[in-house]
C-alpha cells in the first residue's frame, strides 16, 4: 500500500489531513479517490492504515482505520558519518544506507577528502540528500526518514560523538593490531535503543593524526571484513552486519 | 614475488623446508640463492614472506620474515544469481558483490524481470561485467576474479543449483511464515569451502510459481532483515552478513 509521511499538524483525533506535494502524488499520480486506502506515518514513526474520505487540489482527508504494529526499524540507532567523496557516492550511501536502516547521516570533511563542498551549494546538496532519504524510506517502508546533518569537520565530529554510546571508525590498519576490539565484539554488547556513530573514511583513508584524534576521543577502529572496501560500500557492510546480528541472528 | 605452496610437513617454528619438485624450480629454473626472497603458502592458505638460507638438490631452507595478511577470500564460495533489472543494476551488483567476496555471478531471466537482454548484445554485456569484476578484484586485492555466467532461465538455474550445498532465495513473503529457516540458521551451519547459491528476485519480486519451483528444488526462502531492499541492495546485505558471521563473528 502507498505510504506517506505526515507532519504533526496533519494529525487530529478525527483523522489525517495531507497537504503539500503528496496531495499531487495521491490525486494526480496515483489517481486515488475516496474509499481508497493508504498508510500514513506520524513523526514518531507510527504507521496507521487510513481510508481517504475526500480529496481536493490542496488537501486529502483520511479516516484512521487501524494503527499498524510494524517493527521495521533497527533496534539500535545508527548514525553514519560519511567522508565527502567524488561523484554521487554520498547519494548512493544515503539511498542504500536508508534501506539498510540508518537513522542519521553526517557528511564529513575528512583530511584527505579530495572533494570540498562549495559553500553556496551546501544547502542544495543537503536538500537533495534529504529528498533521497525520504524516497528511500517510503520505498523500503521505514517508519522514519533519516535526517541529514550539515558537513562536519573533525572537531565538531568529536563533539557530536559525545552523545553516542558506541563510537566506531572503519580503519583497517589499526584494526590489524592484536589488541583491537572486533566489530562483532562491539555489536554483541549493543542493547535496544543504544546510539551508534560510525565514521567512514575517504578514498585515501584517514590520516594518521585524524585516526589518532578519533581514537583518543573514544572511537574504536573496526575492520569490515578482510577485503578492502570502497568508501561507499563500507557503510553498507556495517549496517547489514548490525541488522544481521541484531535482527536475524539474535 | 614467486609463490610456493608448502605442505604441512615443511613448516617448523624455525622456518620452512621446501622439498620435491619446487626445489628444482627454485634452484634450477629461478636460479635463486641464499638471501633471495619468496612467498610460501601453508595448507590453510596463509602466506609468509620468506628468505632462503640454504639450497641443495633435495631441499631449500628458508627463514620466515613475516606473515602476510592475505586471507582475503570468503571461507565459503558464494554464487549470486541476480535477476535482470533496469539500468546499471547488474553492474553495481558485480562491482560491490566482488568487493564483498562473491565467487560467481549468474544473470537470471526472472519471470517478472522487466528487462530482456537482446541476444546480439549478450556477449558484450557479459564481457563488460567480466571487466568490472576484474577491476573490482584488483581494487580490493582479492586473489580470485569472480566469474560471470551466461543468462540462466529457471530450469537451467534449478539444474545448476544441484551442485551447491546451500541454496537460498530472498523471498520475504515466504520468510514471513512461522516455520521458515532464518538466514542466520543457515549461515551458522556453513563450513569452510561449502558452496552457496543465492537467488535475488527482480523489481517485481518472484512470481508464486517461480517461488514454488525454487522451493521444490531445495532453495530455502530467506529474509534479509525486516526492511524491503532494492534488488541491487539485497545481494550486498547477504554477502556482508555471510562475511560478518564467518570472518568477524566466528
Amino acid at each position: 500500500m502507498q505510504r506517506y509521511f505526515v507532519g504533526e499538524d496533519g494529525w487530529t483525533e478525527q483523522g489525517v489531513t495531507i497537504t503539500g506535494e503528496d496531495v499531487h502524488h495521491i490525486v494526480r499520480v496515483m489517481r486515488m479517490q475516496p474509499d481508497d486506502e493508504i498508510i500514513c506515518i506520524n513523526p514518531s514513526g507510527y504507521a496507521a492504515s487510513c481510508r481517504i474520505t475526500s480529496t481536493d487540489k490542496d488537501a486529502v482527508q483520511c479516516d484512521i482505520i487501524d494503527w499498524l504494529d510494524e517493527q521495521v526499524e533497527l533496534p539500535v540507532e545508527v548514525t553514519i558519518v560519511q567522508s565527502l567523496g567524488k561523484g554521487d557516492k554520498l547519494e548512493t550511501v544515503v539511498q542504500k544506507g536508508t534501506e539498510l536502516g540508518a537513522s542519521q547521516f553526517i557528511p564529513y570533511q575528512a583530511e584527505r577528502s579530495v572533494v570540498k563542498w562549495d559553500k553556496k551549494k551546501v544547502d542544495k546538496k543537503i536538500s537533495r540528500l534529504e529528498k533521497i532519504a525520504k524516497e528511500a524510506s517510503e520505498q523500503c517502508q521505514r517508519t522514519i526518514i533519516p535526517s541529514i546533518h550539515s558537513v562536519h569537520q573533525l572537531d565538531e565530529l568529536i563533539q557530536t560523538g559525545k552523545q553516542f554510546k558506541w563510537k566506531l571508525f572503519a580503519f583497517e590498519n589499526e584494526a590489524k593490531q592484536d589488541e583491537y576490539q572486533s566489530l562483532a565484539d562491539l555489536v554483541n554488547k549493543m542493547s535496544a535503543d543504544d546510539r551508534v556513530i560510525a565514521v567512514i573514511g575517504p578514498e585515501g583513508g584517514f590520516s594518521q593524526s585524524e585516526a589518532a584524534k578519533l581514537t583518543e576521543a573514544g572511537f574504536h577502529p573496526v575492520r569490515l571484513g578482510p577485503r578492502i572496501l570502497r568508501m561507499e560500500t563500507a557503510p553498507l557492510y556495517l549496517l547489514a552486519s548490525i541488522s544481521y546480528h541484531l535482527e536475524e541472528l539474535r
